[in-house]
């Protein structure tokens, strides 16, 4: 096995442009400099359109879970009742969060694997009159599921004064995200998935709406003062010390995207899930998720005659392959391959074409060149 | 298409191992200091093995070419008699470096894609006794033939007092050479191809025999008298500046291949050679070289039925893949796929992938996943 190689297909952390990791060499600056001031001021304009906002979205030093509990302490208070829509590890985490926080909070689980339903959310608003912010997963990274975050705005709008929060950490940048557009109040994404850098940077994006109600919160974070971020952002700077290298990378990742174009990108996931779709559906190998809610950034995949593990240890050790296991109740059942960020088709083709050869290691006869040949056609076909 | 995302499959360069470009990225230092002294130090050992042979392997900042010039400058003078055995464009080089060096050049020509036959060789050093060098191309870079290196060797010591000196740039650390036990004369590579460097340094090994015919020369060159770099790395330096850069990176590379094993290292070219050809055939697409003469680190392919030109440009452009194209009167008939160094079979499964698509978008009709399911077969069967 050649040394030093690394086929990263987990959702997430992914892999880096080699452009990226090099802006990230650059030597550090002050934060306070005027450098700092230039960066910042580039990198403003440029995330908007990867959130569908005009809203300035906040850059937090942090993992994406410091933006979910960022979004939680600001826009809720303790004893206030909210809704969290669990769809699987992620919607889960939300829910924990808001429950620490003394949060008086409703959750409407979702068998894992499937996507929330708008009506069903309707259904309990209209009996819930007091929730005051309704949390949702935009691609539950645990099950491969995109929900209907533009159906659920809808209805959450239509049916309460309810802030919508939505967790898009493995999901903006990969997927069609319009913010502003379907009224979304907080949207919160993480670097290290389809954002293409390292972990260590967590984003934020607040309604006009959302800004309102936070001002007239207690606010007990300290670091978590979203206001805070937004005051300096405004001038181009940060609160606390940023992330510089992070930012550096930031930087170069706007420009690749601008570069590829934002519909290019998203049509390009799309077609990465469509290719990994249709290759383990040609080997009669089982997905987790139906056809329609499917993320185009991480797909499940549920084996019914052999074991996940066992195949993953094969891809990691013979071929340093790496895909992701099962989370919770899952862990053991499930395997994910992560399509997201630095990930070409061509890339999913090589990462088919080794699951094939691996399958046939651990004993599963599948047909080889079958997934593949799928997943070529529609390469071919352009299908996105 | 993926911004900043390139699969080099040209036979060299060829692509650089993350933790040889992270060591390449290390700070300058003196090249009179104790570091550097401890730099060749760590080297020179390693870089035995390699080239098969006890003798201190010389580096010299330059390319290949450099190298090939330096071993006939030093071997041979004006005036003396040698033997070229040209099998392609570098066979072809090494002609005309006699040539300018006004030393009276005999060429051996063999139709390019065929290899050289030993007993030809035989025969010519009988009719011509005068012979001072026999000069030979391990790996032709132009055709993918990969020479019977030992049994030339074996014949010119059976039949004459030549040097046997071997351009050996795109084969050594790919294909395994035995310099000392086959009687290789001098040895010369470059970094760029299976070395798994940037290109900028060249390597010279030469044997006591060539040592003694060297000290006697007058040496019409300052910059390669390799008896200066030997003198020098004796004691651990360099009579010039070395490319520093170039050195970090190289002591990494030796650390990759002693982590691999050197055996593992020419197995694995194996593989991929085995795994090109085989789809090839699967798709019957013909190849320029036999099995029998073909090198384990470049395939060249000859198409009958479509432009390879056509085919590298959709591969450019669609997906980031840079193949090369035939040299000189092969140019426009043939495509060549470098598989060396820095390259896995996970590589050329991705490879053959993309290319079955390419070939449906220029009007060949390939079947989709055969050439695929033809390299994975060697994959499974471990053939190398």
């Amino acid at each position: 096995m050649l040394p030093d190689q690394q086929f990263l297909r987990i959702p997430g952390p992914t892999p880096i442009p080699p452009s990226v990791q090099h802006a990230m060499n650059l030597p550090m600056i002050g934060h306070r400099d005027q450098e700092t001031k230039d960066l910042l001021h580039s990198i403003k304009p440029k995330l908007k359109p990867v959130f569908g906002t005009n809203q300035e979205v906040l850059m937090i030093a942090g993992s994406g879970t410091a933006g979910l509990e960022s979004a939680v302490v600001n826009a809720v208070q303790p004893g206030d009742e909210v809704l969290v829509i669990v769809t699987g590890a992620f919607g889960d985490r939300f829910a924990q969060i808001c429950t620490e926080h003394q949060i008086a909070t409703h959750r409407y689980d979702v068998k894992w694997g499937e996507a929330a339903e708008p009506e069903e959310i309707e259904k309990y608003l209209k009996s819930h009159p007091h929730i005051k912010a309704v949390f949702a997963t935009l691609c539950e990274t645990s099950t491969g599921v995109l929900n209907p975050v533009k159906e659920l705005a809808r209805v959450i709008r239509q049916h309460s004064d309810a802030l919508f929060i939505v967790d898009g950490v493995s999901g903006v940048s990969g997927a069609d995200v319009k913010m502003d557009e379907w009224e979304i109040d907080i949207l919160i994404t993480g670097s290290q998935k389809a954002m293409m850098l390292p972990p260590g940077l967590t984003f934020a994006a607040v309604s006009e709406r959302a800004w309102k109600v936070i001002e007239n919160n207690s606010r007990p974070s300290f670091y978590f003062d979203l206001a805070k971020y937004r005051d300096q952002l405004d001038n181009d700077s940060t609160p606390f010390t940023p992330a510089l290298s992070l930012l550096f990378g930031l930087n170069q990742v706007l420009e690749l995207m601008e570069q590829e174009g934002l519909e290019a990108v998203y049509s390009r996931h799309r077609q990465m899930m469509n290719m990994t779709r249709a290759a383990f559906k040609a080997l009669d190998i089982p997905l987790l998720t139906s056809d329609e809610s499917a993320s185009p950034t991480v797909t499940a995949i549920k084996p019914d005659d052999f074991d996940p593990d066992a195949l993953r240890k094969v891809l990691k050790k013979e071929f340093n392959l790496t895909v992701a296991g099962g989370q919770k109740h899952l862990k053991g059942s499930i395997f994910r391959i992560g399509h997201m960020g630095y990930c070409s088709p061509a890339d999913i083709l090589q990462t088919i074409g080794i699951i094939e050869v691996a399958l046939n290691k651990i004993g599963k006869p599948a047909e080889l060149g079958s997934g593949t040949r799928a997943a070529q056609e529609i390469m071919l076909s352009g299908g996105s």
